[in-house]
């Protein structure tokens, strides 16, 4: 277990965002309400708000993300912050320099975010557990374990179509079991207390405690999208369909690809959500993806707002001791 | 072919730069106009304007080149823009994303430009005709078929030299049978109604219907350039030198490098261009390269001030509908 | 040998930063009380100040570092600059085109500023030595030759901690052999006047020349340290541990590794430096590294501020022929 209330500071306020877990329903409103407020600066004649000018925010991806990698560094430049890519594959490696080091003398040069991407569960706690009192860490994806500011997006998109959360019923298809998307959102949607959370998903995808999740395991999607208001797709990975985990990419389809056809169990007004990228004719057909009912592109969209609310949040903080 | 016409907006505003190719000579005139406004930014104690203060510029390189990337980069940053590289090859093919998808993407995070390199010719047209209204693309070199900032730059350089287009004669020299850089240059100095336009080159470097394009060809070097006032060399590819298509380096440049000797057989005031980089001893000597009538190095220097006015016109445009 | 004094201009003010031999005290006093005035910067509400803007600095690494490339991207950042950063790898080799046409082409585009690091020593030199009169050049480590930054930086450190130099005893300890962060700190703590200037280290790692530099030799690390006030440690390369030039890390750590005990010799308010990385275990231990005498976290805060001086000097000055 990773202790999550490292991610708050004395004063209960955001200080980094590593996991949705332990945030309460009043911290998730707020970031949503802030990111909000940051939807208007991308129809603004000058996409750009002076919240973070001399700030210096570091992207450490040490697992790459094309698209992540851009949504922060958007985020972060409409904010008006500096955005430095740290090389993380030569740097610690070449010189055999340890990762602290590597961490402590960023500080030194008075960074003041770091942007973690890790492949190994846990890595931006354990960053977050040792950086500097300076200095604010967002987990970008770490390992299995989560994916918050993904999650925050996904919420505020559902809210923004369906204004409350406590009617909803929401279903997540696909790999739960190695998702750190899943994880983010089902503590998310847990938290804001949807009325049904459920996951839908093959035997082998679905992890042993699912229940105690606090959702409904279905194994059949037309069952488990029955009436949904919110239909959330994850994302393959592709070494999944390779593995004895999975029949085939084509029988995956079969089963539990989204179709306009299936996709009619779910409410008339259902939306489709997926964290991208795709891989259409495998979690979906072209026809949902780009369907009436697909806000995927929505998604994008707000991920560069909820990342700037949450780098403006934990860099914003009057500094402790001073309130 | 490929429609160059959806590089116009509506009102007959640039909205794309794809190709030189149906470009009114009205609108050559402006954008070379615009750059010329453009050159006292580089002697400016700031060398920065804030018109695209906010805008968020991509590149999209699938081909790699330092030299028109930076170029790029520079004339961005210089009009206050952010600027985004974007990892094409990490990002497309690890992921198994389509093009088509990372654009939708890019699109949706509220990015404004594309400026695109590709192998292929018709790259950038085909990314044109897909994007958002409100996005703008701008070619960087699309395989054999145009690269039209380069072509700019050019006459930009020559109508600093020569004032009027109209009693020039213009020889372009080297590989016109796989340059996009000659396509546009012919484009461009037969809309501008140059007095005489001529190829030369080796039979193998010439396309059979070079004739058709208003040009006169041109096998002797000497006397290709007789009396010109431009003489244009290109860029010999590596790979045409050391297949079928031509004898040797050495029997390239004794037949086609331009030397001070064979120079004079130009007018005495005549210009030598090339768009670089330059191979030494293959296109031109050095004495020739660094000589008093090479204006290779303006030739970089207009290519930040065309490149600026181009992508200000492009994106300065008011939004359409509202005029 | 290479001639130091094309680094200032005729006015006798810094224009490229290349070496700190031939530098005068005067001169150096003056870097670091600048360097001064920018440590405050970091603590401001925006760690910006616009000294910069508009001015275009190009980080030329022929030799990868992400630290120091970091530094000098963050201090240039911090001055309102431009930073462009060139994939010289790619760049040069690529196109077959040579790195005087490359940066003819940089100087073209009105850059105004190569920060130089590269295998090679005197590279930088020989880059400053080619440049139009706009630019300035700043080594950033070339070769065995030099590092001033790096040099300019300790002496900085050393001032805060120490105040004045006349009175000090500096011990450096490690491979001066193959170091250039040792060449430029032995010729920066000369020209400053220091009581007593020591290198430690086994006979492999000294040159035969090392006397002649005006420093005391040591073979012993607790004799090379007695009483003295500063004690720098330099970075080992796993090279020379690999090589027969150096028995194992493990029996050099035993001679040469600075520990607690060991350190007892030095005065004890001595403070401790390194350039890192640190080898943690090979230079020294980590409780020295992380102790209370240690400054090295320090050195790269300091780093920053030394950057903003050098750069802000080279490019703030008045144009020549105006004074």
């Amino acid at each position: 277990m990773i202790a999550p209330n490292i991610q708050l500071d004395p004063q209960g306020r955001l200080r980094h965002l590593l996991t949705i877990e332990g945030l309460k329903r009043q911290m998730l409103i707020e970031i949503l309400d802030a990111a909000e407020s940051f939807t208007t600066v991308a129809g603004q004649a000058v996409k750009k708000v002076p919240l973070l000018r001399g700030k210096a925010i570091v992207n450490l991806f040490f697992e790459s993300s094309t698209r992540t990698l851009t949504t922060f560094e958007l985020a972060a430049k409409r904010l008006s912050a500096d955005v430095l890519k740290v090389n993380v594959g030569t740097s610690a490696t070449n010189k055999g320099e340890s990762l602290l080091d590597m961490l402590r003398n960023l500080e030194a040069m008075h960074c003041d975010m770091f942007v973690v991407r890790h492949a190994e569960s846990g890595a931006a706690h354990f960053i977050a557990s040792k950086v500097a009192p300076h200095i604010s860490v967002i987990n970008a994806g770490d390992g299995r374990h989560a994916h918050p500011t993904q999650a925050l997006l996904d919420i505020f998109t559902i809210r923004r179509h369906k204004k409350e959360f406590a009617p909803l019923t929401v279903a997540i298809v696909g790999d739960i079991m190695h998702s750190r998307v899943a994880r983010s959102q089902i503590h998310a949607l847990t938290t804001l207390g949807v009325s049904e959370l459920r996951v839908v998903a093959p035997k082998t995808l679905i992890p042993s405690h699912a229940s105690s999740l606090g959702v409904h395991v279905y194994h059949d999607l037309t069952e488990g999208i029955r009436d949904a208001d919110v239909v959330i797709t994850l994302r393959l990975q592709k070494e999944r369909m390779e593995s004895a985990q999975l029949p085939s990419e084509h029988e995956y389809f079969r089963q539990y690809g989204l179709t306009p056809e299936k996709l009619r169990a779910a409410k008339p007004d259902a939306i489709v959500m997926h964290p991208g990228p795709i891989n259409r004719g495998v979690e979906m057909s072209s026809e949902v993806a780009d369907g009436p009912q697909s806000v995927i592109l929505e998604q994008v969209t707000n991920g560069i707002a909820v990342r700037m609310a949450v780098m403006s949040m934990v860099l914003g903080r009057a500094p402790e001791g001073t309130v």
